[in-house]
């Protein structure tokens, strides 16, 4: 019995998006979803009831390069898992922590082997191979784990995007004999081969018939132009089985969710609602307020009329405003509750709209009042 | 009909200190209190959610110099008043800017009139007069207001301490002539005289006279030692009427707030419990832990195993230093909430032991637990 899987209840006959479940150990996460992200096993200034009662999240994604480098694996291990350690019952994805490491540039080496790098904290050298990443995410105990995998950046020449996924995918192979824990934790493969489609179709086709429970798009929303990420999306997503959960790496902002999901994606994460909020930006129906601005200094209204985020519920703009003026840890919090809940509202109606078979007249109408162009 | 009164229950027969209930427009407060102090109008890191169902705080108190700079009594009066502006409900305390304008050194002038003082912020130059500070107050509608008063740190001379003393009564009449709101906020008058007794004899009488439904105790633990400090705090009270609450201004540590309540203290506020939290310090029934160091990295216990507060009950020293060591906000809150509850939790204590007639037995058990000289 594999430790995850997916059941499609819905394709919206409007647009081909996909309305399911993804099942785990730790509970059912209704899909599309927004999955919060906690860096280093704590969703930045939220506790997990907040994150269940405020923001009704039912996932949350945590970042394997960083909680390896700090407390270690090892520790995490020793605690109980990364639930028990953080407190959090629900389920937890783990990224592989290919992103970060591939993002060091020239602090690190790529061989066959695996990836050496140097820490950003002391300047110690580290040594990332797919076993160990699986040793990592297998210490840490979470629902998904992802396939240690590059991610290159755009734009890159043909060349390099190609040997680089015809590495992940041998890497994916490694990731999946190395696992030792697939009663409890699913192993995800991730799709690369940047914004060519001929290597897409390879990576997509390699990982498939390795039969992994689900599938990640990388290396999109990394500088390409938004329609080259959505064509790329489209065409990848056609690849991938249909009784399988998809996720989107990385994204993102209110309409890259949207598109996201038109194309077959399930699953999307992000640090955007949290990073925007430690910067006094709150996203809103009406679209951005960055409220930290003086034109809301005795403004009584609530952030967003439509929420119903405690923030919403009980504070003022003009309150928020002063909170993050004099660098008050609670304006950080009352903007990251609201941020987050209103991703996790704005998927909770995207799921609604699947249903009705009315996402694309959603989207237009959601598009026109936030100020996107459609 | 006042709007703050006390009532007082019981005095230990072993101490002399005082068993009471403040009776206030937004609630009433047992005594002894400690109240914690929310400087910007936000408690720091915390939800009045959270002060009340995890630090089961009753009152707070707020700081009317910094909320005159920022966002400006006036903001807060359209806000419909300080509590509706930070979704407080509860009791709030307002101090009078004094200890902070007279902190300011060469940055502010003093007259009989009042003080100009340049603000921290901009350098723009302010005027705070006894009816200046009245009308913030007002605008502010707290529960208990101080009156403005000249704090003199330790040591000073003593015709210094004499003309500021006899200036701050002076200053205290005409408080009360321009407090506008008797019936729904109290005014309280602060006994100064640093450490001459016949100085605090004198202040104390003649603020009596003048009948203030509270009295508070300034001008202590300002650098004096704790012995000096002790004997003037137990010479000023005697001469404080039984029938009106005595507030100790700015204490403090556990072992200040045992030895002020000894003393016939009702009530103490103190920065120090949010303050070491930022930190990574937590108050424990063993004394102070710096959770941040190395020795608590696989520690697997509580904070403290008598503690009922939320952190005490979901979370390990092991996880609460890896977030303080990691910079993440939930350190500070799940700090923040555990020393602030430690402080209402001891005072909760101590009206116990008041009414058994008990409390130098448990100050002297309390003190060898937590590691202080009797």
């Amino acid at each position: 019995m594999e430790a995850i899987t997916y059941e499609l209840k819905h394709i919206c006959k409007q647009t081909g998006a996909r309305r399911g479940v993804i099942h785990t150990p730790h509970g059912d996460i209704e899909t599309p979803v927004f999955m919060p992200v906690g860096t280093q096993a704590t969703v930045k200034s939220m506790t997990p009831e907040e994150l269940k009662e405020e923001v009704k999240a039912h996932i949350i994604l945590s970042n394997t390069y960083h909680l390896y480098l700090r407390p270690g694996n090892k520790l995490v291990k020793e605690a109980g898992g990364l639930h028990k350690f953080m407190n959090w019952d629900r389920a937890i994805l783990t990224d592989s922590g290919g992103f970060q490491v591939f993002s060091l540039g020239n602090l690190r080496t790529i061989t066959e082997e695996g990836v050496e790098f140097k820490s950003y904290l002391d300047g110690s050298k580290h040594f990332l191979s797919p076993e160990k990443v699986m040793e990592i995410e297998n210490d840490l105990g979470s629902d998904i784990m992802m396939a240690f995998d590059e991610c290159v950046q755009y734009p890159a020449e043909y060349e390099y995007v190609k040997q680089s996924m015809e590495r992940t995918t041998r890497w994916a192979e490694r990731c999946k004999m190395a696992h030792k824990n697939t009663d409890k934790q699913g192993l995800f493969g991730i799709v690369q081969g940047g914004t060519y489609k001929d290597l897409r179709e390879k990576s997509a086709k390699d990982l498939v018939a390795m039969d992994f429970p689900g599938y990640a798009v990388g290396g999109l929303s990394v500088g390409e132009p938004k329609e080259l990420m959505c064509d790329v999306l489209q065409f990848t997503t056609k690849i991938l089985p249909e009784d399988k959960p998809r996720y989107l790496m990385g994204v993102g902002t209110p309409d890259y969710l949207i598109e996201a999901v038109l194309r077959g994606i399930d699953m999307c994460d992000c640090v955007l609602p949290t990073r925007i909020a430690r910067n006094g930006t709150a996203l809103t129906s009406h679209g951005k307020v960055v409220v930290r601005n003086a034109t809301y200094e005795r403004d009584w209204r609530k952030l967003d009329e439509e929420c119903d985020c405690y923030t919403c519920k009980n504070y003022t703009r003009a309150y928020i405003r002063h909170l993050v003026k004099t660098n008050e840890i609670l304006g950080i919090r009352l903007l990251s509750i609201h941020n987050l809940r209103f991703l996790t509202r704005l998927m909770e109606r995207v799921r609604t709209e699947i249903e009705r078979d009315n996402l694309l007249n959603f989207k237009n109408e959601f598009y026109k009042k936030y100020g996107y162009e459609s």
